[in-house]
């Protein structure tokens, strides 16, 4: 195996697959990269078992200046290899592998390193029984950005680590909880006549790494097998593995009406929320009061140990009966950073049951966040 | 105790103050900051038993916006406090304490906090038999920098933990080592015409936080006495203790001839480092083998476990025996920075003594790098 390569647009492509590779993993050999080559193109391919990124650099496409010499394949460790050729001293690198060992030559710099067998890597899951439909990137960035926040970071039920997606026709329902607060999208899809029916769960934490592999794409084309979801980004296909189970029904915690609503920039109840989290989070329990008084506004926290905040918030609107609420302030910030720059409408049906942000005038539950309050007598 | 600041002026006090504050300190009362006001201008303090640093806000300078509406003070929780400031919503901000509560208001924003008797905070150290002299703030960050790399982290012998000054006259001599490396920097200082006769050991450490309020400085007034160093400049003081006892005599550690000589740009040969490095940290032991055979040069590591490196290096001129040296690389690499943009001079003797960096053409040791081998035989 040879090639000679424009160095900083293989690393463009190193630095994609990278992102699924992880040094704590139970596989060794997945913290390896690997390298195949054939005549035309060169394929890089990293895994941590949940999610997999293929990216594959043609000979076609001269920006990167591909030379193949001597098809071929290889792993290598992927790190210390992604170090070595991001320091190299020329533009241009040659990559020769004979037997298990692959050498790098860049001007006078010459490393020799150790790789593993290319068949020893697992294969990318075969997709069985698929469906495809076409997303806009941008509108696949708005459902994650504003679902992910609520999908649950501990391992106790797993399937609240995920996202659930119902697509039907050209809908997308998304909707992510971890049992304290729930956050739900609902998007019409543009630019695609797709046709599907599907109902999976995606874990969210895969979708980290695929946000950031979307920036700067135009579509993207989603395919669902039994156990995968494959999003192909032309040169780069992005894998993730599907969390199995039934997602618990989630439509009926949802109110359907209100007693108490404020109205507020997003943005101004942010800086509240931000301030008097700084007191809750110097206390054992991370708590603050939202009191709402005959069109008054005000946030309190209280600690014994640290002292006391009052924030008169700044609200358009505040209407319905008096309420006292007691709520953790990280959860409303969160839900707050999805709105920003934008009006909410905050609705309360008591101090004991969840409340809703949603973005003032909106009813119909398509951009929802919903935070249970904190019983604090 | 009562008054009203502009927030921007308070904040940039506060950061240059907390600078001496850690968290993990011993005195629980040092996490705070201590604050006092008279009917002129209000002091701010931090330190950390090691360092000290006290800035002042006087009224007369209008940019900060200063209204003094009763004197008095307080200590406060550094951390805490200073992110409240940070965040508070309007330009201005009034504190008002009563007893030992702080209420810290701006716009419809509003904290109380406690606080502790300014009578707890230590009192900063006493100078007695005070030496002065005047230096521009850029020599002295021009000896700092040249030094304190070799200065020891370890505390197994404190004394090399700090940076060795002597001051004859309008002479300075700096060194640092922490037995495996050595630097040493000489200056005549400029615009002064100090005559002082001094010799103390400052901890290297204390510079990092100097090194930051030095940005932007014209000169600065040092002055030592037994156990202290301070250094002003203009509204803030910092203060740092000297380390006690007598420190190793190293002149006699300098090589007073070569047999061989390699001259290189310092930039070249820390790209071959950086890279040869990448191997060498990968393996058990950090050595990387430098090989100087008639006019050639080059930089080698090994590691049966990972791989092998090979650099040729693009000397000016290899002269005198032929010579193969080993070495840890960051001690070179520490070195070669200090010497950034310019070509250096390596002399060696042997593989088994100690070789010296200097830059190209200067043989009066007022800038000297000096690295002990390593031996792998």
């Amino acid at each position: 195996m040879q090639f000679t390569i424009n160095r900083s647009a293989f690393i463009k492509a190193l630095n994609d697959v990278s992102r699924a590779i992880s040094s704590r993993t139970t596989i060794p050999i997945l913290t390896n990269i690997k390298l195949v080559l054939n005549d035309e193109e060169l394929v890089l391919t990293g895994s941590n078992a949940d999610i997999s990124i293929e990216t594959t650099i043609p000979q076609s496409d001269t920006s990167t200046q591909l030379v193949i010499t001597t098809p071929g394949g290889i792993t290598l460790p992927a790190t210390f290899f992604i170090n070595i050729v991001k320091r190299l001293p020329n533009d241009s690198m040659t990559l020769t592998v004979e037997g298990l060992r692959a050498t790098i030559t860049s001007g006078a710099s010459s490393f020799t390193i150790n790789g593993q067998d290319v068949q020893n890597y697992p294969q990318l899951p075969e997709m069985d029984d698929v469906q495809s439909l076409s997303v806009s990137a941008a509108q696949l960035v708005d459902i994650i950005s504003q679902t992910k926040i609520s999908a649950s970071t501990q391992e106790s039920r797993p399937i609240l680590t995920g996202i659930h997606l119902e697509l039907t026709g050209n809908s997308v329902k998304a909707v992510t909880t971890d049992s304290h607060r729930l956050s739900q999208r609902i998007v019409h899809l543009t630019g695609t006549d797709a046709d599907v029916d599907a109902n999976v769960i995606i874990p969210a934490k895969s979708f980290n790494e695929l946000q950031a592999l979307l920036e700067g794409q135009d579509r993207v084309e989603i395919k669902f097998s039994t156990n995968q979801a494959v999003f192909d980004l032309g040169h780069t296909t992005f894998y993730s593995r599907l969390l199995e189970g039934n997602y618990p029904e989630t439509d009926r915690l949802i109110p359907t009406e209100s007693t108490t609503q404020i109205t507020i920039e997003a943005s101004s109840l942010l800086g509240a929320i931000d301030r008097a989290s700084l007191l809750s989070h110097e206390s054992r329990n991370n708590v603050v009061q939202l009191s709402l008084t005959s069109g008054n506004a005000v946030l309190t926290g209280t600690s014994q140990e640290v002292g006391q905040v009052t924030e008169e918030l700044n609200a358009t609107s505040v209407e319905g009966d008096d309420l006292e609420i007691s709520f953790n302030p990280d959860y409303v910030r969160d839900a707050l950073r999805v709105f920003n720059g934008k009006k909410v409408a905050i609705k309360f049906t008591s101090n004991l049951r969840p409340f809703t942000l949603t973005p003032e005038g909106e009813t119909d539950n398509k951009q929802l966040q919903l935070i249970t309050p904190v019983r604090t007598f």
